[in-house]
């Protein structure tokens, strides 16, 4: 089970490895939201996302010698490309299974991080027995996207950062968004909020229609997903919450919000314009939030983590689209 | 003059008030350097360029009683929004002239930032007498955008932090590109390098056909620029080098760099793909130098400086569309 303890730890192995991403600002965001809006822009962390604290936390606890024949992972995307940078910078292999149908750039991206990418056909190949056989065959480590310890505990550091920063900036009180798919972040962060910082508060963020984990919150216990695609932040739709990160996200964490993927293409676009960063639709749904639900946020500011911006740039120009 | 002690004394009035921004990188730009580049990721400053280090500076400098008359300068984008922003936290009006076909996001955002916009006809109107009209009649205080020793100072505050952090990074031998209209910033940040990290050198960059900078850096003395419009590189077109610039840009940076503007719509979305931050045209002949021109630079680092992030969208779907 996750706790600070393993975050702090988590925090002392990444220091010096990733970057400390700023919490913007900007006066017209503030106007949009009817409150102090800061957005923690995780997007500029190292693979651009918050899945590189994850990657390393995992790799970086691994026993050397077992660490040495490699790492493997399931992903079509930033989780993909978190472990392949950390393998490379422990200087050990990455296998990394992706859908054959996933995006040319992040297959590309995964690869220019020295991973080795094994392709599957997503309705014939039974990518868990792959993976398993891959494992076994040479001896590779599974780090797992999110109901992991020690993921949790990685994606946990980017708490203990925006609790610092929350302080600098004298926020003292504020709702913390964030964009949610198993929980991996939002229960390490909503932990490192809790020692640190015991006036902030997590609320998870879901598209519409995708919104597992708001419903699970207010059921008491894990709900599923109807389906599993067709939305535009496939980077944070998963089937449910995870087994070990629900708990903590029904013990800290407020009620979960949702919004439409016309307001995620429109954070997008009036993030680009006021603060110049690039955010993903899964990364936008925290800003989405804290701009065009406001009757469901209380207090003076909202803080957003934006968690990541690997985006295609046919869909990004789509959002620029919804500016005057 | 400008002196180190100035920007020294800049920097200390601007401390908390603005942003340090990040220094960022990728393996992929690196890549197609065949160098290492590091990123000054100043499109994240407040209001978007490192205009408001200059903004700050000036307007923090006058004394109370006449600052409290407010202030004055003539600009058609990032200029008007750092001054703009100084005035309104100082709690001072600004007045700022504005041509009336400045694109209408940038007079918005001037707007936004509680500046009295005052618009005039490129052709019919006289632009300084109309300044100074108001500046007479209301007792504001001018705000040249690059030729004055305090706007320099304040953007050499930029070189500071620039030191600290190629320190960090461990870089001691670099050259430093930086956009360069009139010349304020990279003066400013020629005389911050020469005192805090003599190895960094600053390279002016350019779009090719408005290279005033670079010819007269050739020449020795100030050569003026053909044509002044035509470029999606306006914020940084300008007719000649400063008078009080042009002898630190002689006496400090090397041979001026050029680029086309395709290179520069490359370079801004190769930064959308790989560091996902937004800089505009004018803020990208820096980085385009640094990838597209290897040939021109020496050394193992590039460090290139983004001065903007401040575009209209379909000219950032334009830059896009060179992605593959």
């Amino acid at each position: 089970m996750s706790d600070i303890e393993m975050i702090r730890a988590a925090r002392a192995r990444i220091a010096g490895n990733l970057r400390r991403t700023p919490l913007l600002s900007a006066p017209a965001l503030d106007a949009i939201a009817g409150r102090r809006v800061l957005l923690k822009a995780e997007c500029l962390q190292v693979t651009g996302s918050f899945k590189a604290r994850g990657g390393w936390s995992a790799v970086s606890a691994i026993a050397p010698e077992v660490r040495a024949r490699g790492v493997i992972a399931f992903s079509s995307g930033n989780h993909a490309q978190g472990v392949a940078h950390a393998a490379r910078e422990h200087g050990v292999p990455a296998v990394i299974l992706m859908p054959q149908d996933a995006p040319k750039a992040k297959i590309d991206g995964t690869r220019a991080l020295g991973a080795e990418v094994v392709l599957f056909d997503r309705e014939r190949d039974d990518r868990d027995a792959m993976g398993a056989a891959l494992a076994e065959e040479r001896g590779l480590t599974l780090i797992k996207p999110f109901d992991d310890a020690l993921v949790v505990a990685g994606q946990g550091t980017l708490g203990l950062e925006l609790a610092e920063q929350a302080n600098e900036h004298g926020v003292t009180s504020a709702e913390v968004l964030v964009c949610c798919g198993g929980g991996g972040l939002s229960s390490g962060v909503a932990l490192a909020l809790e020692a640190e910082a015991p006036g902030l508060r997590v609320r998870t963020c879901e598209p519409e229609g995708f919104d597992d984990v708001a419903r699970s919150l207010a059921a008491g216990e894990i709900r599923r997903n109807d389906r599993l695609s067709g939305s535009i932040c496939d980077a944070i739709v998963t089937p449910q919450p995870g087994n070990l990160t629900f708990p903590i996200l029904r013990r800290l964490c407020g009620p979960g919000l949702a919004v439409s993927e016309d307001e995620v293409l429109r954070a997008m676009a009036l993030a680009f314009r006021h603060l110049r960063v690039v955010i993903e639709p899964g990364g936008a749904v925290s800003l989405a939030a804290a701009l065009f639900r406001p009757e469901a946020l209380t207090g003076e500011t909202a803080i957003a983590v934006a968690t990541g911006g690997n985006v295609d740039a046919a869909l990004y120009a789509r959002a620029l689209s919804t500016l005057e």
